[in-house]
Formats: structure tokens, sequence, C-alpha cells
């Protein structure tokens, strides 16, 4: 089937760094007659507007999703509900409504009961970001080579989902269908474990009485610089994903630490042969990543320098 | 006082990463008439020949150290013992010897007590490196604004001391002096811990068997992917300095997995704000490591695009 990747008007609920690069896209390529979206505060809509990201900027959702034949969730999970009521009633049959949000069981558990008779739900997950937050933080490239999670539910049409396909295709995503548990529970261990673990050696290391913070941010080079961007992500975000993927994440924090505790044992009794086999099956993985595109192979030591140009 | 940063013959025991980086920085500001290295194996030899970062390269190291007025430990922690009885004999009188190692109260221990009357041990680490290992991963700009602790101890003379702040100075990083034992756990925390972790993480990862190794690849870019590049680090080097810096590396461990199971209760218990408290709190800190010049403020999504040229 090839569905159009092209809509009328796109109406974006929250115009941070995912619906402002959303926005960029869509502009891009020229996915859309018209490109709205609603923000609650006066300063995200001004400079949503002074980009040129959007053709109209409301404050209340409803108004954004009149008309609108796709309308996205660009806000955290935690809005949702409260979201889903307010827009219900306004929005236009045949629309398709979905999401971007990292966890998708609850997506579909607090949108989808409110969608009207003739109105498709599709979650979607751009695996794609960056620890900047923000309308001004958003670029059309975001999407490019990354996957884009589809999680198809009880009211999504199959025309619903291979449009939604097809828009996100449009922007450069590779396009995977999958079930919403699956989806919470490989993202709890490439994304919320990862992010959370970072948050935590971030804020241990702010902790200390016996390194002062000014040595700690000084001497950050050998490996710890690279935590606090990752801990550097938007909080309110994170919040809600902990709490909504609450059980995946809990599970793969289980067998984290039980993990990291055999380390500790593994150090406590010298035991040098299961340190090495650790560390050297892991850069295995590091290989298949490069390989598989999501990152490049150059070495990043903190800077934009380019390394190797002298003997 | 102003020492001069230039020796006659400079020995890098090692002619790895580090090794190459410093002979290449050596060669670039012109700090050495010969700069010889030692290595083991023939190939990374054949290799440090080939790409004229050193004029001679020995296998054995007793070798390279002959005539050198500065004699630098660039080998894993784990090999210092056996090295420093080997040159022992046959170091210059008034040379200085140092080293770069991770570890540096296991260094000074190590390798002070072989060195003869008349010689200088100095130990330094360069807080510098990316995940690559090897002679032609090694570059001269390496160590460029990015800090060099020294660590001086009973045979470190003040003018040996001066000579190698220069030397580093030379080499473009900033200089500080500090006590071994307070280095070692300043590292713990900064590097090593976050080392020991992302090991961890992508271990986990790779056991599980709910999701599929290709899917942990795929979707990598959630946060994952900045864990395996810091889990890509040389085995053998890291192996040696969690054997070396246990006592550290186990204290500031202990912190981290006592917040964690703090973390892991929030997210139990629902208690959204203590998540955000401290997901708020973290942001600050890599605010002030980008403000120190330890990174860059640029968004990192795992791949050399210009973000941000469109509209």
């Amino acid at each position: 089937m090839s569905e159009s990747p092209n809509f009328d008007r796109v109406a974006l609920i929250g115009i941070g760094l995912i619906g402002s690069s959303i926005a960029r896209g869509v502009r891009k390529m020229g996915l859309a007659k018209e490109i709205v979206c609603s923000a609650r505060t006066a300063d995200t809509r001004r400079v949503a507007l002074e980009l040129g990201v959007v053709d109209k900027a409301f404050e209340h959702s409803e108004d954004a999703v009149k008309d609108a034949d796709l309308v996205i969730f660009c806000t955290p999970v935690g809005t949702y509900v409260k979201i889903a009521e307010e827009i219900a009633p306004h929005l236009m049959k045949g629309a398709i409504v979905s999401d971007v949000g990292s966890v998708k069981q609850t997506a579909i558990d607090q949108i989808e009961p409110f969608m009207p008779e003739g109105v498709s739900f599709v979650a979607a997950h751009p695996v794609a970001g960056t620890e900047k937050s923000g309308p001004a933080a958003g670029f059309a490239e975001l999407f490019y080579k990354r996957w884009c999670i589809i999680t198809p539910s009880k009211t999504s049409s199959e025309a619903a989902t291979a449009r939604l396909s097809a828009f996100w295709t449009a922007l450069g995503s590779d396009v995977e269908v999958m079930e919403a548990r699956h989806h919470d529970l490989v993202l709890a261990i490439t994304s919320h474990v990862p992010h959370l673990i970072a948050y935590n050696i971030v804020g241990t290391a702010d902790d200390l009485e016996e390194v002062t913070q000014s040595e700690v941010i000084k001497f950050s080079a050998g490996g710890f610089r690279d935590f606090t961007r990752i801990a550097a992500s938007d909080p309110t975000m994170w919040r809600d994903i902990f709490l909504t993927n609450k059980d995946a994440v809990l599970e793969m924090l289980g067998r984290f630490t039980e993990d990291l505790a055999a380390l500790q044992r593994a150090i406590r009794w010298d035991d040098g042969d299961a340190l090495f086999q650790m560390f050297s099956r892991t850069r295995a993985i590091r290989r298949q990543i490069i390989d598989a595109g999501q990152e490049t192979g150059e070495p990043d030591f903190g800077r934009a320098v380019k390394p190797g140009s002298d003997t």
C-alpha cells in the first residue's frame, strides 16, 4: 500500500524540541498545507511564530485541532489525559491522532478512550532527540535515519497506520511497527534505565564532601562528562516516563543492579579475569551500533577539533 | 620558576592512544631532539615507525630508556612493576620518570621503590582520551585544554615537577598538582565509576531474553548509544584501574547504589516530586562543564550533521 504522507492541516500539541522538529520537517518536505500548534505559554507561541516553524499558534489545544487531519501530541506523557479530554469534541471526522511519547502502553490507555467515532488513534515514538529543549532547539534533520516505532491499537485503522508510516518515512525515519508493551520493554533498557543511571551518578557526584564540585567539573573529561549530557534532558518529560513505564523500568533496573553487584564483587575479590571478560564483550556491541548507522565511529573527546590532521 | 619543557631524548614505554598522542605532540611542539618508544609486539612497532611518530622503536624497554632524560610509562598500570624493575639499571642519572596512568597512589607505590639515586619519579595523569586504542588512534591535540594532574611523591624533586609541568603545558594541557590519594578519589567518581556503570548496562542489555540484541542496537539512539562509547574503552587498561583503585571505587560505587535505590523507591511509590527535583538539579552541572570548556554545548545526536540550517 502506498498511502500519502500529505495532510491539509497538521496540528502539533506542544512545540518543544520534538514538536518544532516535526514542524520544520513537514515544512521542508512540503507535507502539509498548514501547520499549526498549541502551547500554553505565550513566550513559546511567540518564539514558534518568530522562527516561522508554524503558521498559527494557539493557546488552547481545542483551537489547534479544528479542521486538522493529523494531530500529534508533542507534550510530556503526564498531560495526555487532560488534553485528550479537551480536544475530543473538536476533532474532525477522519482525523488521525498520534503522539511522540517514549512510553506507548500508557499513551494508548490515556488517549484512546477519549477518541470519538471515526477518529483513528495511532501511537508513535520517534527514537531521536538531543538534550536540548524548547522550540528553538528543533531541526528538520532530527529524525533522519532514526527509527520511528509505531504501536497500533484498537482504534488504529490499517489505512491510518499506513499513512502515519508514510508521514514518518517522509521525515526521513525508518519505521518499525511493534506491540506497545514490547516497545516499553525495549525502551526501558535502551533509553529509560540509561537516563536514570546518568541522572543518578551526576547526583551522587554533586553530593560528595571529599571531592569538590569544581573538581568534578574540571576533571569530567574522564567519562563523567558523557553522563551529564544525558542528565541535562527535560526533567518533566523524564519524570513522566519513569512514572508511566514503572514496571518495565523496575524490571530492567533490577537486572542492572544485580549485574553491578557482581562487578563490585569481582573488584573486591581481585577477580581480574571476570572484569576483563566483561569489558571485552561490550566492545562488540559498540561496533554493531556504528555499523547500524545509529552513531558515527568518530572518537568523541568533548569538542569539535578534527583529530589526526598532524603526524 | 620557568623550567624548560625541552628534552634530548623522550622515551615512551608503550605507544598506544596516549603514548602516540604524546609522541605527536612532542614532535609538533619540538619538545625533544629524539623520540623513541618500546612496544612488545612487532606490529605496533612497525605501525609507530610507519606513522613517523617515533624515531626508533625497541622491543625491550631497557633499550628505549638509555640516554633518555624523560621516560614516560604509557602502558596499563598492571605492567608497572615489571617494567620499573627492567629499566631501573639502565636509567640515566638526572632522568625524570613519569607515567600517564589513571590511578596515582599505585603508580607511586609500584614504580618509585625501583628508582635509582639521582632519578626523579613524578607521577602524572592527563585526563583525556577517546574510546579508541593503538598507535594509529593518537593525535597531537588530544591534551589541548584538558587537565593534566601531577601528583609528586618522595623522589619528585621540585625541579623535576616543574619541568614535567612545563612539558604538559607545552602539550596544551592545564596542569594541576594534587596529592595522589585525593586524585584517586576524584577520578573514582569522575571516571572510574562512570566507566564501570557503562560497561555494566551494556552487559545487562546484552543478556536480555525478552529484547533482542538487534533491537538494542536499532533503538540505541534513545540514550544507550552514549554508554556503549565509554564501554568500548580498552579492557586491559580498565581491568587494571579497577583492581588498583579498589578502595576509592568501592566507596563511590556504594554511594551510587544507595542513591539509585532511593530513585528506584521514588519510581515504585510514584513520588514524581522527588524525581523532578533530582532531574532538575543535574542540569545545572552540565551547564558548568560546558562553561569550563570541558565539553561543547552542541547537541549530540550521534552523527555529524549540522542542525538548525533550515527553518
